[in-house]
């Protein structure tokens, strides 16, 4: 064949798909995963990185929810699209819709309702939906980086506002209306918090929904942590204040149930007075589900029995055995010099600053990661990932005798490594 | 609460996502299937218009698929992310690889295949890899216009080539060349076809491969419908001609194994010369997927026993059931006057032209389909939603009986439509 003498290929990668990649956490997990020393056979390795105990057995899903799936399967009726068309997405959204409208003042409506292949994708759709050029979100720092991965995707520009550390982890509300202009168009709030395992007393709730006022912003609550709180503050959904501000909920199966890899959650559009709907918000949702990610039609298939029928006995072990686990973690950490951890209420996190001063030839969290990684085969997340260099977020939600192995790897690596004084 | 006197809501919908959400199938069949009369219950709808034959007890899947999945549930060891660091997704790219190579001349390794949810999101993920400012990609008229929601969305700029109808649905290979230019990164090929049912023969993909070559472009082969051919060209992977052009290839369980709501597909990168590395795709599309939609950890459970156990005769009744169905679709609509539709070879679907001229008052293929649906509950894809108008695509991938009910309702409404001569 001849080709012509400027010929070359032509194609190239896409930079911004770099770029947001950057903000993953995986993109910080998967280096550290490579530093473990894999031949030394007598460290497991110990994953205090990541939100899901699913795998360990006192964490194992309920054999309701297994029952569920498996009559979805048995019945055949589940193999097709989530077509519209079809019963599945309709049901899925009635019985959300009534799950959620327990802990709230007004009922939700099916039509308030739409379904998510998880609480990812509700990010995804959420965020690219609000997307219009020159506008602006607030994000909190530390957060969920996904959020800050998709603003990048989308161009939609983010700021950072801080959550209190002295105060558990209370949004900064001066510093939110602070940052807010007139292109700021929602601010992202986690409650339970990831990474800070932060529970929003109702009070706070409502400063945070009239600050959005104030602002003429919404609210996006992502609530993937909903109900697996373990101190004194109850959980409240944002939702409850959609008559001041719209708020936009997310929800998903993946942690209250513990089946992530099923891939279920929602967006629930909390807005009584109908204002996300005249903004032409509702539609460029919907407009952005319509380009077709759908989830596995199995799992709509069964969540009306997950959401109705799953025994209590279940909800409260695994508030008892994370209670358990935070405060495990957050004593072990205590007793460690170069620690300050900061006790968590409720999610799967805590975070927790780290003293280099008291350690030897240890620079930054990265460093103190991936020397903790390749030493003791524990992984822990810097806090770089999450905007806060120099703390580190933990999880505790593994089976209890893994995160006291973890806990005094973690100990001897320190000690190992303190300072001379 | 004191609000400003230029106070007001400040978010609005992104205008990009209802753009995109125009070209979707779906917007053309929601507003159809909102027309039928549902009250008229002495005619079923009847679907002519997807490829979703899963629910129909002829098509239903293998016992083997279902068996695989169940296993997987009972294990509990898919209900987390499916996490790189899990054996999950190695274990599922292994199985595709080698799957795939039987059809190739040379092996597939584990590494030259990623994993999706459903080949949707690896169109996703292709088209957002790939769009660089000021690039341009060639896509097939008529075609699948999930393609061109995603390029609008992502701003990649569309042309659309001719398939030559007179031709086998072949690709004009010279109209390719003649719509390249410097800024083309990739040619979508859909093969076999939908909406056409083309089937290419192995000379012509090699000339779509050295076209390629020739403008400096890779090829996304989509074999959404891999096998499932009933004519006298066999199924060719575009990917033997890696050697060429590089390929990206993206497959699925969707079509084959009818689960389309199991939601799993993938992307091969057939490049011997590794040509997409050096380039930065690979890791583009990688750092994409990193983003965070995986696909549901059960079927990636399930898909070793399904690709290697499924029993032959599965298949081969597939392909039996298919055959048939197109050819009552086929010869029904020949027998009506203002149809012209041409014979199809594969996949689900045929194109037929209407003939606007034999009918009275009608003036359109969307018009025609709105009355279709309202009048007969019978529901065809307008040609307008694959450029094509004055088309119409139908699906004759559903259960005999139903299609026999569907070609014979047609019947009746053209015939009660036909222009007096
Ligand atoms: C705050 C937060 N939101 C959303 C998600 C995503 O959850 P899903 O598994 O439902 O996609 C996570 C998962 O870790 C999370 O921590
Ligand atoms: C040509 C083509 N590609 C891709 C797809 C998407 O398939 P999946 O169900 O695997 O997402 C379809 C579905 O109809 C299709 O027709």
């Amino acid at each position: 064949m001849e080709l012509s003498s400027n010929w070359r290929w032509k194609f190239e990668g896409s930079e911004v798909a770099k770029k947001a990649s950057a903000f993953t956490i995986r993109s910080y997990l998967n280096p550290l995963r490579e530093t473990i020393d894999k031949s030394d056979i007598t460290k497991s390795v110990i994953p205090l990185s990541h939100g899901d105990p699913s795998g360990f057995p006192s964490f194992r899903t309920t054999k309701l929810s297994e029952d569920a799936l498996l009559d979805a399967l048995q019945s055949a009726k589940y193999n097709g699209y989530p077509d519209p068309q079809t019963c599945y997405i309709l049901q899925a959204t009635r019985a959300v819709a009534e799950y959620l409208s327990h802990d709230y003042p007004h009922e939700l409506s099916a039509n308030d309702v739409l379904m998510t292949a998880g609480a990812k994708q509700a990010i995804d759709v959420l965020i690219t939906a609000l997307a219009v050029p020159g506008a602006n979100i607030l994000l909190p720092r530390p957060g969920y980086p996904t959020y800050e991965a998709i603003a990048t995707f989308t161009h939609l520009e983010m700021r950072h506002y801080d959550l209190l550390p002295e105060q558990d982890w209370e949004v900064d509300i001066d510093g939110v209306e602070a940052l807010a202009d007139d292109r700021t168009v929602a601010i992202v709030v986690i409650n339970p918090g990831n990474p800070c395992g932060n529970v929003y007393k109702r009070e706070h709730l409502k400063k945070i929904a009239e600050a959005a006022r104030k602002v003429g912003m919404l609210v996006i609550s992502d609530e993937a942590y909903a109900h697996l709180v373990f101190g004194s503050n109850p959980f409240v959904p944002m939702g409850v204040f959609g008559e001041i501000s719209p708020i936009l909920t997310i929800g998903s199966i993946s942690k209250k149930w513990m089946v992530p890899g099923w891939r279920l959650g929602w967006i629930a559009m909390c807005d009584p007075n109908g204002i996300l709907q005249k903004h032409g918000v509702v539609e460029s949702i919907k407009n952005y589900l319509n380009l077709g990610i759908v989830p596995p039609a199995l799992t709509l298939g069964a969540i009306t029995r997950i959401l109705v029928e799953t025994p209590e006995d279940f909800y409260s072990n695994t508030i008892n055995l994370l209670r358990k686990a935070a405060d495990i973690c957050y004593t072990g950490l205590r007793e460690i010099r170069c620690f300050t951890p900061y006790k968590p209420h409720g999610s799967m996190f805590l975070m927790a600053k780290l003293n280099l001063s008291f350690l030897e030839g240890i620079n930054s969290d990265l460093e103190f990661c991936t020397r903790l990684a390749r030493e003791e085969s524990v992984v822990v997340l810097p806090g770089e990932a999450l905007g806060m260099k120099n703390w580190v977020r933990v999880t505790f939600a593994v089976e209890i005798s893994v995160l006291e192995d973890g806990l005094s790897r973690i100990k001897a690596f320190c000690f190992r490594n303190a300072k001379q004084q």
